[in-house]
């Protein structure tokens, strides 16, 4: 049993942790898991949503196609549902949260990028639609087939190609998990620019091809800035190899950022190349108390300023996400604080940790002095990091527990932000669909502050249309009033191609039309999402 | 008098400074300057370049072109050469190397992104090929027509539309002076992510419409990353409006990600929204004399090791650099270390002095320590700072009065990076060509070691045929083959569209073909250039 310090004393209280729960557990949902039951259960997505329609110049896939694949491909590549157990494609037909259900018969395997190519060369010449699918932990519905689309998953694909530990460039195939490669650059002193909840299970072609955001973007920035080069399999079968393991390449377009959060509509991303920072020798873990959203800004503020250049998360949540953990969460563990409306989680990586301490306790003091924060407590070791982050990280786990629930991801001016949360709990209020025993259960307000990223989560008992009419278009057209965007990092898929209007201008959507059109013209990459009907 | 401190005791020498030149005097070629008389004996490129016809199917601007634009544009947009000083339009016909000239009779100077928007709807429907122009301080001949085309400045752009000091985020026009922009932002705590030797002329836009890198890149890396919206006139003139000031965004193909380094073939970028990061409270400039190429990259592995976080630019140079400055550069002051092979310069950037003081002590110790570096010296205050990045910058500078220079930018994996330097010597030696009173006068090496970004500096007496000859297309070939990029930051325009092939593959550039034919169809947008004939 460890101990907090009282590294501020007096005003930060120790607290006890029981339990270190390993992350990312929940979502590792591949193989098919104890979940199965439950999922077979999830509507379909053609029934859903009845005004999508098959395109009926795709093909339907016959067992001559089955018959050729198998012939160009190396063995246990291909699985085709034929009703028997070992057949089984829930799993890819299905997403984790139970919203998305597809249809396909048919999922390919590839192990090679060549076989990739193999594959969609036969797709495209015969018009088969295809899914690419890495992890599947995606939120919008994105790597699921709506009917009976082809699954091309990355599974296969997994081998780590190189490492520079002088430059810091991995380059791997994308169907490696993230906390495979993390782990792997670990032991070179590095780390991946990005982190997420999923990171057990979601793949790394996954994460580039949604442009995932994540723990670390504030401090790493985009994956547009640190992936260096892609290998991507064209609709065609071409393989555009882009796989440079340069930081600095002006030569031409930089067609790979085409590609980085495309959501394979485009192609599928095969290989990658990343620049990653080198692995903190020391960090900080504190969690805060606060009594307003005035009092989150004027912290983050002050720690842009005291941290600076070792600020490497500054997350918050409210009074009711801490609530929903507490009543569904996994984590054992009492939570360290008393209650305030919100809390904030800041983290800081540095080189030096007797400099870290200095500047975290400075800033801390500074903030506890001038009654910004109420309360707070700082991690004394691992163990007690991994613990606090663990309420943060456990707010999506335990919404999904609550019951049904609706994820929007949305980037706003930080002033605005969480009034986004309170204008829905009012609208919802004045339904008179919200509280206790009614149809919505919990309305939670978290997310990346420092990139002015909000995550409303709305659980409910479950999907229910009126429901949805009470909020969509709602939260969407509430972000488009205060020009944020209605996707920060979870992507459109299905869930919001027809919403970007309410981001994305006319022209704009024309041009991205345009290039679709021009390098997937028969439409077989992922359709039915990322761009409007 | 200021002397630097001893730092490390009697190992970093203390020396005198006798001036403190300001940066940047040297590219501030608007308006027309002195130059001018040298510039006009510019041969011709369409001269110096027979293979390249003019496309017959470009509009030749006549005098109705002329009233028509007139009448639709604010007074003064237009400037038309008819013989007299006042319509001189030599300054934006000609490169400030003085390597490339046109032949634009007409100049537009747009004052809003309407105007922009109006000159290329009656351009795109009358096909006159355009020229977008900048700060016109390139280097590969990208802004500068190379027959008749309308030259498109961006210099009456120029305003500051917005600065939110809590997200540190910039919105402005594309004429924007780079060093404008630093210092507005300075008085709000904040700095541009990136600074280039340029800065005093160069213009924000140009700065995007290149990827410009410089000398920021190692600290806060590509614009790719840090430009979060742009709005960009296309060629039949829709103006695409994506100019967000949100720092997540994941709604739809990031259609700005293509303008940044198309350097004016898609469509002109009237405005920008970056992201820039807090000046540091704390900076430290050292520079160290070295023995060989084998300690420089060793000192650059242990200042990312110790440095770490702060670590803000790693710039090298050759003996042959610091020569060439001795016999050419116009900084007065004596250089403060003897003769080495090869000279580093570390800056860090941090938010506390002490802190900051105490890891570079430390690590410039342990280089001591372990002979990797021989000798260095500690800036003491801003004007020594300013005075040691002034022998970096200074290098290209000294090279332009030396003569003719041939100037290569190219990326490369670090550890072959000096050998290109080395091997082109070797080769130019061979030749009988190189030496004192031939025709080769110097061959030198420095750049950003940090980024692997070598710049190759070629000095002769003239620009010739066979001097051209010797050194293209062996720089490629050679680049090419350890496959690194023959453009790091400069860009392609006229110089290296031919080359492109070394660093694409065909696939790729077919692609960018398809691109430029999809948004441009008639090819007005900066003709001759960026992409092989």
């Amino acid at each position: 049993m460890r101990r907090f310090g009282q590294f501020i004393p007096n005003r930060l209280n120790p607290i006890s942790f029981t339990n270190t729960k390993p992350k990312s557990t929940l979502f590792k949902l591949h193989p098919p898991c104890r979940y199965l039951a439950a999922v077979r259960k999830v509507a379909f997505t053609a029934d859903k949503y009845p005004h999508i329609k098959r395109n009926p110049n795709f093909k339907e896939i016959t067992d001559k196609d089955i018959s050729y694949l198998t012939s160009i491909l190396s063995q246990n590549a291909l699985i085709v549902d034929n009703g028997t157990n070992s057949s089984d494609l829930t799993s890819f037909n299905v997403d984790w949260m139970g919203k998305y259900r597809g249809k396909s018969r048919v999922v390919v395997r590839p192990k090679s990028t060549e076989e990739v190519a193999k594959v969609l060369k036969y797709c495209g010449e015969k018009r088969i639609a295809v899914v690419p699918q890495g992890g599947n932990t995606g939120l919008v519905g994105g790597s699921i087939p709506v009917f009976d689309e082809m699954v091309i998953s990355t599974n296969h694909l997994n081998k780590i190609r190189s490492f520079d530990p002088v430059a810091g460039i991995l380059v791997c195939d994308a169907g490696c998990v993230l906390e495979v490669l993390d782990n792997h650059l670990a032991e070179n002193g590095y780390m991946m620019p990005l982190d997420l909840g999923a990171k057990g299970s979601c793949q790394v072609g996954g994460n580039v091809a949604t442009n995932a955001g994540g723990l670390r973007f504030l401090r790493y920035g985009s994956l547009h800035g640190s992936v260096l080069g892609l290998e991507v399999v064209l609709p065609d079968g071409t393989i555009l190899d882009n796989l440079l393991t340069l930081r600095k390449d002006n030569t031409g377009y930089d067609l790979k950022q085409l590609f980085i959060g495309s959501e394979g509509t485009l192609g599928i991303i095969t290989g990658i190349s990343i620049s990653t920072p080198k692995r903190p020798k020391a960090v900080n873990v504190a969690v805060l108390g606060l009594s307003s959203f005035e009092d989150v800004q004027k912290a983050f503020l002050k720690s842009k300023e005291d941290l600076a250049e070792i600020l490497s998360a500054f997350e918050f949540w409210d009074f009711a996400a801490l609530h929903l953990c507490q009543l569904y969460g996994t984590n054992r563990s009492e939570f360290p604080l008393g209650q305030y409306p919100f809390y904030v989680l800041i983290e800081t990586s540095g080189s030096n940790k007797e400099h870290d301490d200095e500047k975290l306790t400075a800033c801390l003091e500074s903030l506890l002095e001038a009654s910004t924060v109420q309360d707070g407590v700082i991690a004394q070791d691992v163990s007690q990091m991994n613990n606090l982050w663990s309420f943060r990280e456990g707010i999506p786990e335990a919404s999904h527990k609550a019951g049904a629930v609706y994820k929007y991801d949305i980037s706003l001016p930080v002033p605005v932000l969480y009034k986004m949360v309170e204008d829905m709990r009012k609208r919802l209020e004045d339904s008179g669909s919200f509280g206790k025993d009614k149809a919505i259960t919990h309305v939670i307000g978290f997310g990346h502050l420092g990139d002015g990223n909000l995550h409303l989560n709305i659980t409910a008992k479950e999907y229910d249309e009126d429901v949805t009419k009470l909020i969509e278009p709602y939260v969407y057209e509430w972000t488009g009033k205060y020009r944020g965007s209605i996707s920060a990092e979870h992507g459109l898929g299905l869930m919001k191609a027809n919403y970007l209007g309410y981001s994305k201008s006319k022209p704009m959507i024309e041009m991205m039309r345009m290039l679709k059109k021009s390098i997937d013209p028969n439409g077989i990459m992922n359709p039915y999402k990322f761009l409007p009907d």
